[in-house]
């Protein structure tokens, strides 16, 4: 158990979690968690499995605690701004210093001592209570329902690309990769006006798409140096592979997965093309939100499944099945019900 | 022999020149090529022996042909420009057709068919002459003396580094290698004002930066994450591990070395830290001899030793010993001797 983290069986009143250790188990004894200093108690309503989460039980990195990042909830408690409790919101999932030379840099994402909400040194949300620093919290508007506002972390990752790259209506770009994340960058992307295509495998993923007015394409059927820009989102080392053979000379290759180990690149190739590749994780969440208010991204036909966080143990097995996209866990059940 | 390479033994007058096909070996029969339209005899005066000149040895890239790209000569015959003739030249190195995809675009160093001197499929500058589109040749200033106008292909690879990656007097910049383009790189950097440290392991190497002004460092001397922009320029998987280590998160890589064979890197810490890679090769001879018209940076210190022609085999063996900086070749003993 890290040093951040309340375990099971602690003190005070106790909730429902999804506590790992060596393997992913429910927990009906966790302490509520009390909110540090500028932190809020948020009672959470709706989660969401991301492919990280999956990653995070295959030993992508080491964590012990409550799992989960993506969520949407209601601020239950938070002694520094009292006005906001009954908040419905969501959470940036870093956790920052302010303190360190990133943060002073105006790099705070990136703090040296951050910690990440279910993934690094922090309880996560596939619980009914998680705490957060007020500053993490944005208000959901209210045309934005839970099934939409769960989505907003993932999207913002995707966003985040287009604060890393300029995407005009000039550019031929290609997404490798048509699962949970692909099919939120290429929602994202379509709004550019470029030249869009996405490598998808799976009927439902081309579905999906074309319901989007998204073109998809077959792995065998994208060309040699065909794209300005190329999105590797499927996490695979024959996904990058095709990324790169899609990528012209001084184009562009977006990292968005993180794969396990190390992968060779021919990297005098890269010097020879000059090719550009850049790694791409979290986003900003206020555009998310207004993307998701204004209703230009529409990410709800992505969810699969739904379960009780007493069922997220079936929950997370369920996301790992081929080719499903979005798994929900409602975590408010108790309160609702 | 490629189809655009003129080989030994073939008809008319003949020329010294050092030609590879498995081993590297000056021959005397070359036959004195004949420009095609468009481009002009050009007669060699002094040539450089590059990096990517011994890699081609060690079978970087396939190549059959008269060796060597880094040159300054003169115009001997030019039939679409008669007042050129004379003229005291440096010449690009890729030889464009102008009309594929990425010559239209306007990324015509990227030309899908194109040819380069000395290292695909077009004779190279080790031998009394080359020919070379008008259009690649620029005039060399007469402030620019033939030892430093040598350098102008080197100096505008490394001046291609600020054609794609902004660097200015707020940002921490190493260059890892004090090798013959490392050196130039630094020179080239230390003009932007930018916060400069090189990591040199050699005592040549140490003094030349010192008489340049320029700060280094030992590998061992180097802090984690310590740098905004990192230009990798060693060639060595070691120097890329360090480089990888010394650039902080949101930071830009600069490949400048090529790689024989695929390099693993950890991909997913590049995802993680955000890291932008940026790949870079030939770069623009007109700033490149601007900066030489006007003293900004001076190579000639880099100037190890000076071989004959005749003795092209021996400059090949000694810039492949261990430390050597620039040799140069004097292809015009012919004619002025």
């Amino acid at each position: 158990m890290g040093a951040d983290t309340n375990g099971p069986s602690g003190p005070g009143p106790h909730m429902q979690g999804l506590w790992l250790d060596d393997e992913p188990r429910l927990v009906t004894d966790l302490p509520v968690p009390t909110p540090a200093a500028g932190e809020a108690l948020v009672r959470v309503r709706l989660a969401g499995v991301c492919g990280t989460d999956l990653a995070v039980l295959k030993g992508y990195v080491p964590f012990c605690g409550v799992m989960g990042h993506e969520f949407v909830g209601e601020i239950a408690a938070a002694t520094a701004a009292p006005g906001r409790v009954g908040e419905r919101v969501v959470g940036e999932i870093n956790v920052v210093c302010g303190d360190c030379a990133a943060c002073r840099a105006g790099r705070s994402s990136h703090c040296e001592r951050r910690e990440v909400v279910g993934l690094r040194g922090r309880n996560g949300v596939f619980a009914e209570y998680v705490t957060l620093p007020l500053a993490n919290l944005h208000r959901v508007p209210n045309a934005v329902p839970d099934e939409a506002a769960v989505f907003t972390e993932p999207l913002a990752a995707a966003l985040q690309i287009l604060r890393q790259v300029p995407v005009g209506p000039d550019q031929r770009v290609l997404v490798v990769g048509a699962g949970r994340l692909g099919q939120l960058i290429a929602r994202v992307l379509r709004l550019t006006g470029c030249e869009l295509a996405v490598v998808a495998r799976r009927e439902p993923q081309r579905a999906l798409l074309a319901a989007a007015d998204i073109p998809w394409r077959s792995e065998g059927d994208v060309p040699t140096a065909g794209f300005d820009i190329v999105i590797e989102a499927s996490g695979a080392p024959g996904g990058l592979a095709l990324a790169r053979r899609a990528l012209r000379p001084l184009g562009t290759l977006v990292l968005k997965s993180t794969y396990a180990g190390e992968v060779a690149m021919d990297l005098a190739r890269c010097v020879v093309d000059e090719i550009t590749v850049v790694g791409s994780r979290c986003g900003p969440f206020a555009p998310a939100l207004r993307l998701l208010a204004g209703d230009l991204v529409d990410p709800t036909p992505l969810i699969d499944d739904r379960f009780a966080l007493a069922d997220a143990e079936a929950a997370l097995r369920r996301a790992a099945e081929p080719g499903v996209l979005k798994v929900l866990i409602d975590c408010g059940d108790f309160h609702r019900g």
